[in-house]
């Protein structure tokens, strides 16, 4: 990643002819990071971009809305601001939109105002709806989504002027370089004769899906998938307001291939129609959904016009009915990193029938679009501050930014975190302690409000968390004598106790149970794998800290994410060294980020491009090829002092 | 058209950033057309090029094959060439080409070398197969098709090279900007491990429709399809090698709805089943056609990766599924002039499942993609000549270039050509007289060595501008009296008899007939409708020469095109004033070019270029909007004197 948090953008800009080079700029000189001061008011606001961006796109990435119903593509005339300090140079299409006294006064289109210079800006107060979202971590999406709805009333043909349909219609949205689906071809004839020329063209980035008679320009919609390898979320978006109008979530269907992607990939190399079961599988998991969210929004599916999904790489191929196989076996290849041209019907929907389906492109195999969907939710791209962004799970993510460079890795965690390998480990379901506070008694948060059945995740971090903090388990992770426990914890220590030779703390004992083997407990072993699985975790961040040569200490913010991350106890990560020594509230909970991130693709074009600019901006760092791995891994295993 | 052949060529230059701007031209002054004369040895040819055209690019226009095996895409530097007179700058590529000694001599790669003054350039002979194909009326083209085949030998993945396997692939063809199927993304990953990483990439334009294991290079076919109201004919193309490999037709299967486009859209109007079943039919006879080809030529079907179609506006709507109702009724109007991102598929075909469709664009709804086709295979917009271009049909697509302008029309003719509104009227099928010369007898040439049975086209217009040579016709149309035959034609006087009331000559009266009225004939109604459908061609054409102000005289070529027109005699079209009245010679019968031009299309991407900017280049006159059409119209029903 450059110093530039826009870079991609400017880059755009320049591809596109937007953006005058750098050596023609006009501005005083500048510091060498090529930046400028943009004072906004009535909000008071003081933004800091790279110079030659727009006044329109400095104020939409930061949340300040000007008037505009071309989403700044300089056809409408209306994002007016008054340049109060510094100047602009007058634009061709400024001296059609403002008089002379005005343009003297400093009235610009924003669009077209690039900023070489400090300014102070004066921005009008909106006399259209304002079209931003709040989504992701804190982040202010301006709407500018993919599916764009126009309606036009266009001229009848005449035998001097006979145009084909299609060009007529070009040549009435003629700031976009329209190319028509099949489909919206066929429909093109019949339904501008019976709308009496009065129709609604259908777009999704700049190709022409479909048209409607009359004005439907209101009614659009899209479905964000979270394609996580356990479970599916759906959200359905009204595109017109960026507002999730229904959520839905539900097991992956591949659940009976295995729990994780290792036995996924595992059954397509043994099976050769398991892949096509696989992607069966997720395809109905996705279509089940969408019939779901729609029902409830009460959305009619072909008023959906584009889904974006976020999946690790795994679900992206099984889901596209790729072979993955190159994904589970060294060097670890993924077939594309993006992929492109991909329809809605191809994942198995059953949508508009010419909807896009837009999939989060991938920085490895192991950190996948899911990963880059959070980091667009969390804005790691965009941030200054030195953050640290974990997924937890059997695979672990890891994103560290130093505010100017990113670097990504994943670390093998195991199973311990779904529960796997853990004596009384279980899934996140009815029956599942997820919360453990030890004092005079042992105090359980149980999922469901039933009986506890077992231990998920959070309640494993937390139980040996709470074990180390009152002493019961030492630095090293061994469970102490007997003298020990009474010593430090007389209130607890009978629980510590055997299952057969293996050293075990009950946490819960159904009424009536006597044997500790039939209650629900911690083990000895259970303990060791969770050190495994944290200090594969801690050994990553630890490497990509030491990349960038960044102290633990100086960590800003530390994202937990994941469904299994945004439920871990800070405090409890602390304790166990899973995240730095920090204070805790640089610990945040940033909840499905995956799903958010794809919800910003769906609103917003720009928001796509970060998400693509963050392959060239992120470095991937292999662990299994560092030579270092081990003796790192190994310092990582005791608990921290 | 603007006075530049290759105009388009340069804008497309121009758009690639390939032509340096005129302004920075380093070459000396030259008139006002900005062209340049290249003389190429050892060929001796001399060409006029437009200013800043590649070396490459004005050889390849006109025939003269320089070495190359990348099309002339600046990457495997074969395309050398000496300057011998006059100076060309060196490029970036010369420098790693060429010694220094050698550049002093003039060395280039003609690739890269813009013409921008006069030149004397040296051609070396080829080393490597000459790639060009002669197609059309008299054309030779470069072959560069859209399909292309690339065999790579990639490096196999490493830890320290996790390259997505697309990105491998990618960065071997990078002088691509390559864009996979989804198709072609799930069979990478097993065909590259299954290959060792050898395999030949499918591309068709900048598609990659496929990956296929080994070197299959040499494997790429192609079909071209007329698609006639009549007759379909398809054309199995080794895009290797630019030849045909096999060729077939058969009567269009939607016969059944009627003979000519009308019919077939009044039955879309009256039974809303139709469109369907016609889209089916025409799909069927295509599919049909193409499993021929396939059979015949021994290919395999799944290598065929392109076809090209040219039809008329309505075949293509109907094929494509579009409501042709537009194109029938006022103001004519077509849905699109040029239907994109079709797939063989979605015209019933299975061939590769990735094969793409290119559809001719159109001019106007009764100027279609076949007459488009037929102005490339004919070299309409290249050739400096006055040329007049006729698809004699129930439609007829005239078009007329004065060397620098280029104009178009339709005129109804009517069925009398296709043998229809004739009393013995009848198709070109066997027992069907084509040829018909009096003398002291009737000599006729008939269809299939039968007894004849009818009249086709040709034969009508052959006996009525007989009748009109023998003075059994005057010039008004009207047959002569009993007595003025018995003088002007004493042997063929007594043929000269009445049916009803109707006045009929008899051309051939089968063995042991008495009655006149089973015999086969030419009426006094037949020779009016021949006269309506020819005056109706000959004032489309009177109207485009005065449209460009030439003289009839000064036309230098008149192509006579499609099925029928290729059969008529020119001397009868003469007679009869279907054409100018000219020198026998330059009366060309063309061929089925609609076909022609769609090898054309499949052989050569700058070819299809070309097509595509016809529709900029050509206007289209409407004559149905022409106040003095119905002067013209009466003027021209007499023969010519």
């Amino acid at each position: 990643m450059s110093d530039e948090p826009y870079e991609f953008a400017v880059d755009a800009f320049r591809r596109e002819g937007l953006l005058e080079p750098a050596e023609t700029g006009t501005g005083p000189a500048h510091d060498g990071t090529g930046r400028v001061d943009l004072s906004f008011s009535p909000s008071g606001r003081t933004v800091r971009v790279p110079q030659g961006v727009t006044l329109f796109d400095a104020a939409s990435w930061n949340g300040i809305a000007i008037d505009s119903t071309c989403g700044g593509h300089g056809t409408c005339k209306k994002c007016k601001i008054q340049v109060v300090d510094g100047t602009v140079p007058v634009s061709r299409l400024d001296v059609r939109a403002f008089s002379a006294d005005q343009l003297k006064d400093g009235w610009r289109l924003a669009c077209l105002a690039h900023a070489t210079q400090d300014l102070g800006v004066d921005v009008p107060p909106l006399t259209t709806r304002p079209k931003a979202a709040t989504v992701g971590v804190g982040r202010q999406v301006i709407l500018r989504p993919a599916v764009q709805k126009r309606y036009v009333e266009l001229d009848e043909p005449t035998l001097a002027d006979q145009r084909p349909d299609l060009q007529r219609l070009y040549d009435a949205i003629d700031d976009l370089e329209l190319r028509a689906d099949l489909h919206a071809l066929r429909r093109l004839p019949t339904v501008l004769r019976q709308a009496d020329y009065k129709i609604t063209a259908v777009i999704v980035d700049e190709d022409l899906i479909d048209v409607e008679p009359g004005d439907t320009s209101e009614q659009r919609y899209a479905i964000a998938f979270d394609l996580g390898t356990t479970t599916v979320v759906a959200t359905l978006l009204d595109l017109a307001t960026g507002t999730p109008v229904a959520v839905q979530s539900m097991l992956n269907k591949q659940q009976p291939f295995g729990g994780d992607v290792i036995t996924r990939i595992s059954a397509t190399m043994m099976d050769p129609d398991a892949l096509g079961r696989l992607r069966l599988l997720a395809q109905e998991t996705l279509a089940e959904l969408a019939v779901g969210v729609c029902a409830e929004g009460e959305v009619d599916a072909a008023l959906v016009y584009e889904v974006a999904l976020a999946g690790n790489a795994t679900m992206t191929a099984l889901v596209l009915g790729i072979d993955p196989e190159p994904l589970g076996v060294a060097p670890f290849v993924m077939s594309t990193a993006a992929p492109t041209d991909v329809r809605a019907a191809d994942l198995g929907l059953s949508l508009h029938p010419g909807a896009r389906a837009s999939l989060f492109p991938a920085l490895g195999a192991y950190v996948g679009g899911d990963i880059v969907s959070g980091m667009l939710a969390t804005g790691m791209d965009r941030d200054k501050r030195v953050r640290l962004f974990i997924d937890v799970g059997t695979n672990c993510e890891i994103v560290l930014s130093d505010g100017d460079r990113i670097l990504s890795t994943a670390a093998p965690a195991g199973p311990a975190f779904e529960g796997g390998a853990i004596r009384c480990g279980m899934r996140a379901a009815d029956g599942a302690i997820e919360v453990i506070k030890l004092g005079e008694d042992v105090v359980l948060q149980v999922i469901g409000e039933v009986e506890p059945q077992g231990l998920c995740g959070s309640g494993l971090v937390d139980g040996v968390a709470e074990l180390v903090r009152v002493g019961l388990l030492d630095h090293s992770g061994r469970f102490v004598s007997d003298e020990i426990a009474k010593e430090v914890a007389p209130a607890l220590a009978d629980r510590l106790t055997y299952v057969g030779e293996e050293r075990v703390f009950v946490l819960h004992r159904p009424r009536g149970v006597t044997e500790a083997a039939e209650s629900v407990y911690l083990s000895q072993r259970d303990v060791r794998e969770l050190q495994f699985a944290k200090a594969a975790i801690s050994t990553g961040w630890t490497l990509l800290l030491d990349e960038l040569e960044v102290d633990p200490r100086d960590v800003q913010q530390v994202l937990l994410a994941g469904s299994f991350g945004s439920y871990l106890s800070p405090a409890s990560a602390i304790r166990i060294g899973l995240v730095p020594k920090l204070p805790v509230l640089r610990i945040v909970s940033a909840g499905n980020v995956a799903g958010e991130g794809a919800k910003m693709a769906l609103l917003s074009l720009r928001e796509r491009a970060g998400a693509a600019a963050l392959l060239e901006e992120v470095r991937y760092v292999e662990l299994s090829d560092r030579a270092d791995f081990n003796d790192k891994f190994v310092d990582q295993l005791a608990f921290p002092g």
